[in-house]
């Protein structure tokens, strides 16, 4: 874990409010200070959950002065009733801070379809209140974990003009995980000023490189958000263009990047870290599409896991993928380095040895050659375990 | 197993040629008498294979007088050498029969990338032919699989008109099943009398409705193929319209469908048989691709195999499986005949234990009611289980 440095502006605290077990961290508030600015991206699940509704309507109206996640129960699927909830907690956390009610964006992660246990969330937040502060990252990626087995925090520091600005995020996520707009959860700071629509623009772009690249399962979560806040409390200002602008963008991507990557290293029965990279493609949603199709074929997926270098599943899941016209005598397949599949046939000099010597690593890239264009796409997977089935086949018992 | 009746005009030999196994059936021979009518669908995966690319080929300027098919080796992603190889056995068998090589039909199934062991098939043609019999269906289905357990032989008789008309068939399929065209392989045969163009959208239409209504794992093979053949010899004359037809057509449909669910119950580490059907939307298309989500998404499928009965999975799956205006408020879910959720929110009456004891079943029915529109479709699939990934891992050790 690296070390995760404080945002000037932000206090974080978590309790334990027995959503679903006792005595397990479950509860997090997130304090904003006055001025601090927010951007987000959500779930494109048509069926977005409560929480991501009421978010996404106080965010249009307010700027957010305190964040509330709960782990436990999703607040999902729960209709008219989970929309009120939803809103209920932001009312309670409203009422005792002092701020409206818009001004409180809810999240919610867990159970799909239970009722939101309200009571033990208002129970729970005099706690998590009583012990803001801004030493509270680590703390707070405990406290929004679900399957996940170990806290994502990650912290980047760097000088601008003069002075040093910070970005630091946490995310939490391991199963459920094929995003279409963002992650699960992920909470991203900086203390730097800079324009809202620049802000956006920094976010959208740095989620597009990570948490838009990666897959665990396929499945798409219903409350998948990420935010990203501005205290503007460095004093530094980062203009909408400029190099400046370029090494804050970079700073956030890379905090994003790294949250990605530990979401898949911690994938459910992950033992495998796997880069499907797709080259060649007549533009990148073509690459998009072939490397996906490669992610989620569960044939190739257990290959990966069994360290069998199965070139035949890995060319019908390529051919498979629905590209119109694709050639086969243009199609090459690479492990790592080595070619295992050259322009329609196996590669000559390539022995079953070669092949499983890096299937056997624990951080593998497939890369996959069209050969009919100039673009390129990437994205990260896992492998797919008898742990993966063990751990959702006894996920609600 | 059904009781397989012969038809007339069709004799089957199968033999152990040691392809991938000693002593183990691995080559069948398929005889059929000249004059017979032959028509056939094929794989969509842009990758086909080989003897896909020789079969499709022959069809299209010969009657076929045998068909010939070894397990072990899929001769897929061989390039210009599996089409030479796929081309030799033809010839081959030609030579030893007297007839043309476009009169031989050649099918593969078995490891993708791998070149064909060309010997070891000329070397068994011997044993298969001079086993040539019409009594041969079920040897046939034995000698036909690969990681199935056990052999697919399906037959139906029905009298049209004054006389008995018989419909046999057999396939193989387990694991890399999402057929686009058609299952893995299978071989249908009838002694009726018929038009070809009327036999081909009878063949057309029986597999829209079975296989290509199936999926274990969502990959679709490169080697895909059902061949429907008409020897004419029951001396009765199908109609292209009128009551004979349908009833002609309906116990094709039967033989594919009942092959089809045969294919599932013998899926891949299969514990269960999953019907999913998803009504109320505003055409088939859509139904299916929310079908199909529901179907390959992992967190179900795991989902079915511990018997949970998790609700918040399907309605996720829904939810993201890209229906534009998707409605929530609409959305009703069933299994079997319980509602779970009804228009939004988890169905009022209903209890875990209730929905517990219907995923505890063998055979499971999921209901989606998207409210809006009038169209249906029904597909099957099965479980993941552990098995399923332990099966897949140790596939070619």
């Amino acid at each position: 874990m690296e070390q995760s440095f404080a945002i000037s502006g932000i206090r974080l605290g978590t309790a334990c409010a027995g959503i679903k077990h006792p005595n397990h961290p479950d509860l997090v508030v997130i304090e904003v200070s006055s001025g601090t600015l927010a951007t987000a991206v959500f779930t494109s699940n048509a069926f977005c959950a409560a929480p991501v509704v009421v978010a996404r309507m106080h965010l249009a109206v307010a700027k957010p002065r305190y964040l509330i996640i709960n782990t436990g129960n999703a607040n999902s699927g729960t209709g008219q009733q989970g929309l009120e909830d939803a809103e209920a907690i932001c009312q309670v956390l409203a009422d005792r801070v002092c701020c409206l009610p818009e001004e409180i964006l809810p999240f919610s992660t867990g159970v799909i379809g239970e009722p939101l246990p309200l009571v033990r969330l208002v129970n729970g937040l005099p706690s998590a209140l009583s012990n803001l502060r801004s030493e509270g990252w680590y703390d707070a990626a405990l406290g929004i974990m679900t399957t996940d087995t170990r806290p994502k925090c990650v912290s980047k520091r760097a000088t601008l003009g003069s002075r040093e600005v910070t970005v630091t995020g946490i995310a939490k996520g391991a199963g459920m995980i094929r995003p279409d707009m963002a992650t699960l959860l992920a909470f991203v700071a900086t203390d730097a000023i800079i324009e809202e629509s620049a802000l956006h623009q920094v976010l959208v772009d740095a989620v597009s490189d990570s948490f838009n690249a990666i897959t665990v399962d396929g499945d798409t979560s219903t409350n998948d958000a990420c935010i990203l806040l501005a205290t503007g409390q460095a004093g530094v200002t980062v203009h909408a263009v400029g190099a400046e602008y370029r090494l804050f963008a970079s700073m956030v991507r890379d905090v994003c990047i790294d949250l990605a990557r530990e979401i898949i290293l911690d994938g459910e029965g992950a033992t495998k870290f796997i880069t499907v990279q797709v080259e060649g493609g007549m533009n990148i949603a073509e690459c998009r599409q072939v490397a996906y199709t490669i992610a989620h074929s569960p044939l190739i997926k257990t290959a990966f896991f069994a360290s069998d270098p199965n070139l035949g599943r890995i060319l019908a899941a390529v051919g498979r993928s629905g590209l119109a016209d694709l050639k086969m005598d243009y199609t090459s397949i690479y492990l790592d380095n080595l070619c295992i599949f050259f322009n329609g046939s196996r590669s000559p000099g390539y022995t079953e040895e070669q092949g499983q010597r890096i299937m056997q690593q624990s951080e593998i890239m497939i890369r996959v050659e069209l050969g009919r264009g100039e673009s390129k796409a990437r994205i990260w997977t896992t492998d797919l375990s008898i742990d993966y089935v063990r751990i959702n086949a006894e996920y609600r018992t």
